[in-house]
């Protein structure tokens, strides 16, 4: 079997070496010739994969290794009885990381406690979802909106309205949307924006365009009291440098870059490829991700829980670098900082998620196992 | 025997009790008929010690829990055969930590690597001698500047001009000297801050008056390269508001507020206490101090070392939260500055000490286990 895939795949051979050869190319140059003995097909968001591609080579099975699928032709897979898979929600525990790293930063700053706040989740799918559950864990109070959901499964949905009105965190993890019933483009414009409550936080690591940048920018100029956090940009990999200044946390498109992510990207579609083989997967990614920098921490049992909290969280993951990084490369030349946003992106440093940390409680405290359990953490 | 202490002494009990009666008072009101019949009296730095208080008293042994003894009457003491002690050096650690997690903070804003940094250190006494031997450990480049330990002993000591001219990093911690052959008075002044290197980072954390507060806002106006850390302001409890807001860390004169250093004043007063009774001191501090919460971390051997770095020091003490309710504190009105100023010192939440601090490396690594002896972790 031939299997040509994207040089930027991590751990290819590792999953992928035993079912044939793996020819390697980079992303944005694979074409046609390069497929046409192809078997398989492994690519990332760089490489449009249809017709035009993959008219008359071999290629049964396309993985790839992102949460999107807008480069991939799936009318046309449809057609020509092409098997895919992407890897959804891969990269989601990375963003509830940077969500987590945000609050502690803005609960610093406003000398908040983050346990008397309500949250506001728009948008409960892969990393919205894994955000509820682990504030619901922390025992915190959480409405979330999400209209496609409510409308398919009924259940304990608020409108985008009552979200505003009530809480004083709202946190975007929907997909940009332009058009339909449930458009998102500009979900936050200036009408939505002055409905923040006093002291608000809001936290964007879905798409730029959810938020009207604009409007924000007008709203953040006005009122010292709201805080923003972007992760995303409107016209990234542009960014607008007022807007930029007025964030409180600033970073460029990297809240779900974390290894693991990156990693089970692979993982996910090794395992949809084996599962269209009707083979049981013989390869684990917990058996090839290289042992955390950070391999255990130990919390006495009569620790203050907050403490806790942002000890184990920023320990593995804290925002602030990232933020430092993206201030100092920001440029008003909209060349030069295009190419910074996208090699911050490239030359992003290793980081690990929170799922997973091994914390040992010394003693009895069923508050702290507690805390450390919605983290994802591991008590040992 | 009757001991009468000021009510503010942690640990009384604990150190004492084994001696005699302890009658507690606050602090300011201490008088000569509270004293009259102690034989012992242990203070802190609000209650003025002199003939007027002591005279006609039995009191035979002064204790102060603080560094300075401008408090205490010594030329009476002399005179009237009364033995005291103070606690130089007890909180000193607390400052080391406080450094370390000001140049933590300074080298995520620049991204600079720490290891490529050259240090000043002004004043080479309990503090300053202690970070010099913690950076020295890290391996990095130190120049240190003591004229009176200079003149005293000789050694390595560079002059205040040479360390201007090669250090990336001025750390001051000299004593208050309005006169004198090595008066500290605006040691630096205009002309000394003018000769900071290109991206030089500046950190007072030993008394206001060191550094000529006008001067440093002048320049920091001036000069975007370079970073102040102040936490020791020249018209304490008053802030310049401006200058707080061109520093790039701003402190309420906490540096050295760690419990391990609080109680460590008693601690010191009780074994000289002992020494001069020709007694064997019976309590250790050791067995007083409550577990910290951070109990044990462990690290992979194969972590990066400047991760590494960051992750145990933060982990303990991060100055980042102390700064940020400083700022928050901030007041026009110069009444309502100088009581929240001393109600944040008074209210300082708990803090533990890097030292001792139980570290693990996961596997071998003689680079980690050497940075964690020289942070004072303990390697287990
Ligand atoms: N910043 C990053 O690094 C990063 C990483 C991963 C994902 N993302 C982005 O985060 C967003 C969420 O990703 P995901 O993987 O969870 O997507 P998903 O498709 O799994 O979930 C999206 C959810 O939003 C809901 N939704 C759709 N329209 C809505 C509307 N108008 N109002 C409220 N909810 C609505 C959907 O019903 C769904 O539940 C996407 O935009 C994705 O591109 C960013
Ligand atoms: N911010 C805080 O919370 C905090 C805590 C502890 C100490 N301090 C302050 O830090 C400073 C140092 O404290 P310490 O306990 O190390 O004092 P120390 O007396 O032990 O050491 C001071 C050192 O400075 C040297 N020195 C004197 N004049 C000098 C000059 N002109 N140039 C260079 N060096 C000179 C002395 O020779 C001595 O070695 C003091 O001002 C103290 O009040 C502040």
């Amino acid at each position: 079997m031939l299997i040509v895939a994207d040089e930027n795949i991590p751990l290819l051979d590792a999953f992928f070496a035993g079912f044939g050869e793996i020819r390697r190319y980079p992303g944005r140059s694979i074409d046609a010739e390069c497929v046409k003995d192809a078997d398989v097909l492994l690519v990332r968001s760089v490489t449009q994969v249809d017709r035009q591609l993959l008219e008359g080579s071999r290629v049964r099975f396309v993985g790839t290794c992102t949460i999107g699928t807008d480069h991939l032709a799936l009318d046309y897979f449809a057609e020509a009885g092409i098997h895919w898979s992407s890897a959804p929600g891969c990269n989601a525990r990375g963003v509830v990381d940077y969500v987590l790293g945000s609050l502690l930063t803005l609960a610093e700053l406003d000398g908040e406690n983050l346990a008397e706040r309500v949250y506001g989740v728009v948008g409960a799918g892969q990393v919205g979802e894994r955000l509820v559950r682990v504030l619901h864990g922390l025992g915190w109070k959480v409405l979330v909106c999400d209209p496609p959901r409510q409308a398919a499964e009924g259940g304990d949905f608020v409108s985008l309205e009552t979200l505003l009105e009530q809480c004083d965190v709202i946190s975007l993890h929907t997909p940009l949307q332009r058009q339909g019933a449930h458009a998102t483009w500009h979900l936050l414009g200036s009408e939505q924006l002055a409905r923040l409550r006093p002291g608000a936080w809001l936290i964007n690591a879905s798409r730029g365009p959810v938020v009207d940048n604009l409007a924000l920018r007008d709203l953040l100029l006005a009122r010292q009291d709201v805080h923003a956090v972007l992760d995303v940009w409107e016209r990234e990999p542009e960014v607008d440098l007022e807007l930029a200044d007025l964030c409180t946390l600033a970073t460029p498109h990297i809240a779900g870059y974390s290894l693991d992510g990156k990693q089970r990207g692979t993982a996910q579609i090794y395992q949809a490829f084996c599962d269209w083989r009707g083979e049981e997967a013989q390869v684990q990614l917990a058996d090839l991700l290289p042992g955390p920098a950070l391999a255990q921490i130990d919390l006495n049992a009569s620790s203050d829980p907050a403490w806790a909290l942002a000890t184990v969280c920023r320990a593995v993951y804290d925002p602030r670098r990232d933020d430092a990084d993206f201030r100092r490369s920001l440029s008003e030349d909209p060349v030069a900082q295009r190419a910074t946003f996208d090699l911050l992106r490239k030359h992003y440093p290793q980081r690990r998620e929170i799922e997973g940390l091994a914390v040992r409680v010394r003693g009895e405290s069923a508050q702290l196992a507690q805390m450390v359990s919605a983290l994802g953490g591991v008590v040992v």
